[in-house]
């Protein structure tokens, strides 16, 4: 069973985008997972085929009409569709790796883009959609965030990584930042890799690659270190 | 003077993907931001042009050559190229909309895209690269967190955003997310808009918006709540 993906968006045409190249285009080539686009217009209101109005209240910006949306996630997800309905938004719940891993063990997901100054509430509440924000900036629309989404599940989905050890010890799989990597040449511009990486002494690396993950964690991220008991396992 | 982004890449064909559509695209036509690629392979090592070697260590993956990350980022960033130099990673310094006005602001970046299992590290410390995180999860590569930083930066360059209005009451220009939207029409699925932001009064619909943004950010983000004094003006 592969990975199914359905994205609403104003913009299809930004899809496969990234994810068509490398890594997940291969992965999209072998059908390990699938993405299609419905273009929210197609559900939109009378000739012009209107997706949004100005705020109530006033206001910037426009709004993605309610029932709008709700006829393009009816269609994209009609009744017994069990995938997750996401819509990406700066008000959602932060991206987690533990989030991701959740994803790619599903079936799939229905992504809605917002676009404009935001979309109508009451959609949300209605049709039950999880808000994720993949970071605390402001994005032009919800189609970057869901690529950055989908390039992380891909990339967890079976058979999808060549070595499949390389998944596993990485950043956020464990709550430290990655220890530093060196590689040929020994010596360049008069550094040198830290000798006890090329002792040959095993436990000596693996000693040593801990506590400098521990060290960039204290120093850069100590936020990560304070994470509660429970949700130390992301 | 527009804003010029040089990107280090083993995959160029990912630029400028959904930068190229929509607000970034009529950014870029206009030539208010610019995106150029450099092959990294191009400055490869031999008949292969091999950009990258095994860990010093031992362990899965691969790691991209120093030298090889020095031509290349000599050739994109001569002496005297004032662009700060980023390199995308999940052990960086969280992206912040601070930041991103920060680069906004300036005349432009260079941008380093990691893939495999790392870059060796004498690069970061001997060209000063500035290691960004756009988030606590694990991508395929540097490029779609690439894409991320500059739809960020891009919208907020003079004169891309339609409504220059709608750039300043969003989410983390304050540190609080954004209130709810609500749109015609006034009924949907026996759901109501709020009778506050139909009533006419402005100030009663300033004062809900802020007290609904504030009940979103306690009860989803009591940490942006918490950030210090200094970091509240991001």
């Amino acid at each position: 069973m592969s990975f199914r993906a359905t994205i609403l968006t104003l913009y299809p045409e930004m899809f496969p985008g990234p994810l068509g190249v490398s890594l997940s285009g291969r992965a999209l080539e072998r059908g390990d997972a699938t993405i299609e686009t419905r273009q929210i217009r197609d559900f939109g209101i009378g000739k012009h085929r209107a997706v949004d109005d100005t705020p109530a209240g006033g206001g910037a910006g426009m709004v993605l009409r309610a029932d709008v949306l709700a006829a393009a996630i009816d269609a994209a997800a009609p009744d017994g569709d069990r995938r997750p309905k996401l819509l990406m938004s700066p008000r959602g719940r932060p991206l987690t790796q533990r989030f991701v891993r959740e994803l790619a063990a599903g079936e799939g997901a229905v992504i809605v883009c917002g676009r404009f100054e935001g979309i109508d509430e009451r959609i949300i509440e209605a049709r039950g959609l999880c808000e994720i924000s993949i970071g605390d900036y402001v994005l032009s629309g919800g189609e970057i965030a869901a690529t950055v989404l989908l390039d992380a599940v891909i990339r967890l989905l079976p058979g999808v990584m060549g070595n499949d050890q390389s998944g596993v010890h990485e950043s956020f799989e464990r709550p430290l930042l990655e220890h530093p990597h060196y590689t040929r040449p020994a010596e360049w511009e008069g550094r040198r890799i830290p000798p006890v990486l090329t002792s040959g002494d095993h436990g000596a690396v693996e000693r040593w690659r801990l506590a400098e993950a521990e060290r960039l964690t204290r120093e850069r991220r100590p936020d990560l270190l304070a994470v509660p008991e429970t949700d130390k396992e992301r």
